[in-house]
């Protein structure tokens, strides 16, 4: 592999398998010292309630809370700060709302059953969760986009309360988040992070009802605080770094493609962008267009050090053999920036979110096509699934036997639970047989 | 709360809330021992693959495997298992076997898409894993319908590979579950157990291919590694101790709910049976028919240590009184013993399986009805469902904008991606606006 500024790879090297190794190694570090403080907060949260919230959102975030009160926004606060922002924005945010509204409707799950012909029924009872926790990042990496993508689907599922945590490091929060809040109808909004908002959200506190499910990113110490109260409640994946994979077949406009892969590039230096390309002269052009665009960008900084680390433009012999890749790294974002796109679209398997023709930048997903932009990375896309309204819904079998049929099961039951030494599960079903 | 063999309270006492949560405390233990232990076998298989996997196979099961070929069950294996057991037993199992795989079959998640005025296409496309594998527990605890419970979902949803482990102590292994795998039509087979078994189906080994997800239970080392394996591979809940809670209207023999309280609590000593109804004396008459029929059991000590220890018979002043008490449960079974059971049934909100009427005794459910028996333990039903195909699709996001709602949407796209700071996510989405 060459990297000047971006790393080459081709496919047909013979070493290329353990080379794409190396470009996707990244394995969340587990820190003990981490877990330790977070089992602590943990722990005093759920023995003290507010007064240990209170503690470490004055400690950690440099704030001067005296009661639970002052860390409660009411829904007037949300409201006043949608008044605020700017027109423009405003309607940004409300476009891009009934927008991921109206996609995530189609993802509603509805109870079904059957009936057989001795009159058993069978199916499956669907409810929404009661009662769900977002956590949304404060600070630099505060996302208006991330509080419509997690709230929207809970209420689409018809969560009965959504409860936001948000930290306000010097009493700062973004007014950006705070309308988007108020327009994805968020219940209660609380202005705590880190652990102890994951263990108040988890445990309850006085102020704060415990919830079912945990959704949404944070740092280190929210990402193991979720992963230690996993069970307890339920919580979507913990995210690793964010990344694009980009087939392309060599007649997008060079400069765009370039500007895809700099879009994921300046989200953080972990980030990764990779292309795929059977044409090595555009591969060129793309590596020309991103030395050019890469210095008028104001995370520049940034941004090169994720190309440089962690980017790869990479030759293949062909579209094919570029889905093969793609399968294998199972990534977040696939752009099919080709032709005929649908033609490709059958053979592929894993990925998060799949951008297709030259038309769809990652970027329009992120904001406001539809579909959800938090996505499984780091190759969970083999196990995962985009965030959804599933997500916020849950089932319960029904099963409601009639005489007869509860004649014939009992019979099948009964040998079998004697097959396994459990007698009273087969009286149980026996005393259900016809005499 | 009195309690003879088996507690007595009433949901109008006064306390009767603490008393409730009181009976329902439990919580997994995390035992520090064991996850210290559980993280040296992790690092051992992952460092040295099949080599690791035997020395803690003979080490833990006493055994005398000499190499991976030891530890790997053909397919004529399994299907002379079949072969071997009796005929009633082959039956039942194949019956069951047939419904679950028809129950399972409704579950079937397809791929969706629509499009909007301008020619865009929204959508998402449903895939299954590749590959998963199956925990099975061996010895005592080792039972057939688990094996069928756990597979056929997966089979159903169209995974290409599934893989099971199950522990062959001292070489034992029953017949009746490798008939059972034979049925379930089980791809590969490998008689370990334990951490080291979660580990070479997390991490693989030379023999033992990687998979996406393990689901099925185990005891504190295999729940522990699952845990720790989380993120990595995708895991299904870690479960709990098993329970039922029966509601009941007073009218149903009273000696087939004492025997289905029964077979809950001959599971295992923490095992928790509770009967709410509003007849005094009909929770008399179940309780003297589970003195009575308690004796006659083979498993008698261990359901009667669980009755003892976890079970509770509860007064309550109406059916609509009991709904809400098991919804504060959220019980993994349910059983609504009634003369007009759905009637009740919109009512309940939280349940892993719910079975109407006084015929559906839970052991119908538990071997062939057709709906899983793997269920959401411990209260976690709030958040949690039953093992389903489900649990082996994954989705992907569908995004495919025409020139005119690219156009549309990077307007949208830019606006709020500026509002968050993030330049070439502005540019790489203005570039598809019509200049």
């Amino acid at each position: 592999m060459t990297r000047k500024f971006i790393g080459r790879l081709s496919a047909v090297d013979t070493d290329f398998d353990g080379q794409l190794k190396q470009l996707l190694a990244w394995e969340a570090v587990a820190n003990k010292q981490v877990e330790e403080i977070v089992a602590e907060i943990l722990q005093q949260v759920r023995n003290r309630g507010d007064a240990a919230v209170i503690e470490y959102t004055n400690r950690f975030d440099r704030r001067n809370l005296t009661g639970a009160e002052d860390f409660c926004l009411t829904p007037q606060a949300l409201t006043e700060a949608l008044a605020r922002i700017g027109v423009e924005e405003r309607e940004a945010l409300e476009v891009s709302a009934r927008r991921v509204r109206e996609y995530h409707e189609h993802q509603k799950q509805g109870s079904w059953r059957y009936t057989e012909a001795d009159g058993t029924v069978l199916g499956q009872q669907i409810t929404p969760m009661e009662r769900v926790g977002i956590y949304v990042p404060g600070g630099k990496a505060s996302y208006p986009s991330s509080v419509l993508m997690n709230a929207i689907p809970a209420k689409v599922a018809g969560v009965d309360s959504v409860a936001m945590v948000v930290p306000a490091p010097e009493g700062e929060i973004s007014d950006l988040v705070l309308a988007a809040a108020a327009i994805a109808e968020v219940d209660q909004m609380f202005t705590i992070g880190g652990a102890q908002a994951v263990a108040a959200l988890a445990y309850g506190t006085e102020t704060i009802a415990s919830v079912d499910k945990i959704v949404g990113p944070g740092n280190i110490f929210v990402a193991s605080a979720k992963r230690a109260v996993f069970g307890h409640v339920a919580i979507d994946m913990i995210a690793g770094p964010s990344e694009i994979l980009v087939i392309c077949d060599g007649a997008t406009d060079p400069d765009w493609i370039a500007m895809d892969l700099l879009s994921q590039a300046e989200h953080d230096e972990q980030a990764q962008a990779i292309l795929l390309c059977p044409d090595a002269e555009f591969l060129d052009a793309v590596e020309s267009s991103l030395e050019r665009q890469l210095a008028e960008l104001p995370r520049a900084t940034i941004a090169a050090k994720s190309l440089m680390d962690r980017g790869a433009l990479i030759l293949v012999d062909s579209l094919e053999q570029a889905i093969k890749i793609s399968n294998r790294i199972a990534p977040e974002h696939l752009e099919v920036s080709v032709a005929d796109p649908e033609s490709l679209l059958p053979q592929i398997r894993h990925a998060g979110a799949i951008f297709l023709g030259r038309y769809t930048a990652e970027a329009l997903g992120d904001y406001c096509a539809g579909p959800n932009h938090v996505l499984p990375t780091s190759g969970t896309a083999r196990f995962s699934s985009p965030l959804g309204v599933y997500d916020f819904q849950k089932r319960s079998s029904i099963i409601y036997c009639s005489p007869q049929g509860a004649d014939q099961l009992g019979r099948v039951a009964a040998t079998l639970a004697c097959g396994e030494g459990l007698e009273a599960h087969a009286r149980s079903a026996t005393f259900r047989i016809k005499k």
